[in-house]
């Protein structure tokens, strides 16, 4: 059995890697040949933490495991990041533990390939202008992968906090960008990709802030109640999603569906796209959103992949288990 | 990180720690200290397997976890267990792994450990004679936990398939008790207390077998369709169960239940028999039966048993995760 030291990833594995683990995996669930199992999800009564898993199969890549941990607010106050998380991989013949992999870096990266497939699938090819709000932990990861998929010539960003906007400014400055602070509305009439990766429970970015050609990639909302745009953007965009079920439940769609402003029908698969099996953009004008929802099996592909690495790299540990 | 590997474990644990940590974590349920999270059960599509997890939070003893894994046909023919299971192990102030440990053996001494828990609190203080239904791999872990309860003199046993009963003979043997082959109608005759451990998905024991004053602990229905015991046995016995919601739905009671013969609030969770909140035996001439589902607790339990035994003897792998 092989284990990955949480340590060790950031050396493993780039945002290129964890993109073609992601977009393989997308593609892999439109074909029917991978399957996220239900998600576990509880309010443990103890340190304010919730706790779950999210689990699946990649029969196409023969990966089977799941994603386990949750979110401890006190983490912090201690120097530990308060989501943790940790990926257990089976082997898909024997069932047997086939590998531990520390999984919060590998969270990250995972949820930035989401947003950047969704980019090179839906986004015009002359996207100029990456539009950020957010600006949280996952704002960098964010926005280096999305400038790795068109040419983008500036970012502009806006966070509820002004305060932590200078996170975007240095990663933008990390990328060659220049960056410059906006408000919403800025944000919305020069932006041509927008990637919202906040923890709101009201949407922030209205119908009216956003300009026919826009794509979106909506990453904050994975939960019952969170929300981060206007529900009246879904009903005028083509939606795609990583997944249907979650989108209308746990997702950015959830609003727009109660609503009554779409129907689960109305969202599309963003593996159906990749396999060519829907049309993504169909026009220069068409606004595109993709709901980033979270799967398991992005979470596998990626410590799948890391693993993969981990024993051509030498640093893997390898224990009789 | 803590690594308990599979084969450490036979040395480690011994069955009168799994009873003393499985019925400690019974008593935490009964009081609410303790919550099973729901059982993911999953046909992968691949190698005939069943996948999935149970898992759960003992606040009282802060153990939180899962056990993963699952059932996979052609492993004997690989020289394997076709029942794979890994316990994984969460630090419960702060999420963070906390041991990896191997699971096979532990899940079939969580299993003894609760039908000897059932026995302990449940069965007459005069039991002589056990009876065996059922000879697999789990039935010698059954007879060595329950001979602990109680001063029996000799063992009875049947089984679908009766060159498996020296397997029977054996470990009543090791155990220095008088062991023999009967009938269905002959065990039920004879014995005190009757340990169903099959795999059957129809009932062996019928109403006619059972006398006053036997204690029944049926340990092998976990499923939906699968069955040991004729639904009149629990319509005249005093039913409990490790958890009430799996007894009704996957146990042995749902076939009584769906049968209109017994209701859910006639099962009563072992638990609080043994935290003295509800009554067990009432009388000599009367009927128990236990209900053993099996629970994610009762693997954590055990597993953090081992652990915390690994450690203290020095055989616990190490490793900086």
């Amino acid at each position: 059995m092989i284990i990955v030291p949480e340590k060790e990833i950031a050396g493993l594995i780039s945002a290129e890697e964890c993109f073609d683990a992601v977009e393989a995996v997308f593609a892999a669930m439109a074909r029917g040949e991978a399957t996220n199992f239900p998600v576990i999800r509880e309010a443990i009564g103890h340190a304010d933490a919730l706790y779950g898993f999210k689990s699946g199969f990649d029969r196409a890549g023969l990966v089977l495991g799941l994603k386990s941990g949750g979110y401890w607010p006190g983490n912090a106050e201690k120097g530990l990041t308060n989501h943790q998380s940790t990926v257990v991989l089976f082997d898909a013949d024997t069932g047997r533990a086939h590998a531990l992999v520390g999984g919060n870096l590998l969270t990250a990266l995972r949820t930035a390939a989401a947003s950047a497939v969704s980019i090179k699938h839906l986004a015009r090819e002359d996207a100029k202008v990456l539009g950020m709000v957010g600006a949280g932990h996952q704002s960098a990861f964010q926005m280096r992968a999305a400038v790795a998929q068109r040419d983008f010539e500036r970012v502009v960003g806006w966070n509820y906090h002004p305060e932590m906007l200078p996170r975007l400014a240095e990663t933008a400055e990390e990328l060659g960008l220049p960056f410059e602070a906006v408000s919403l509305e800025e944000l919305g009439a020069q932006a041509d990709v927008i990637v919202t990766i906040t923890s709101s429970f009201e949407a922030q970015l209205k119908d009216g802030h956003i300009r026919p050609g826009t794509h979106l990639a909506c990453m904050g909302t994975d939960t019952k109640g969170k929300q981060e745009v206007d529900p009246a953007i879904l009903a005028r965009a083509r939606v795609f999603t990583d997944e249907v079920a979650q989108s209308v439940s746990i997702g950015e769609a959830q609003h727009a569906v109660a609503a009554g402003l779409i129907a689960e029908g109305d969202i599309t698969q963003i593996g159906a796209v990749i396999e060519g099996m829907a049309p993504g953009r169909t026009s220069v004008d068409a606004i595109t959103l993709f709901d980033g929802t979270g799967v398991g099996l992005q979470d596998l592909a990626v410590a799948s992949r890391a693993v993969d690495l981990a024993r051509a790299k030498g640093v893997a540990v390898e224990i009789d288990f």
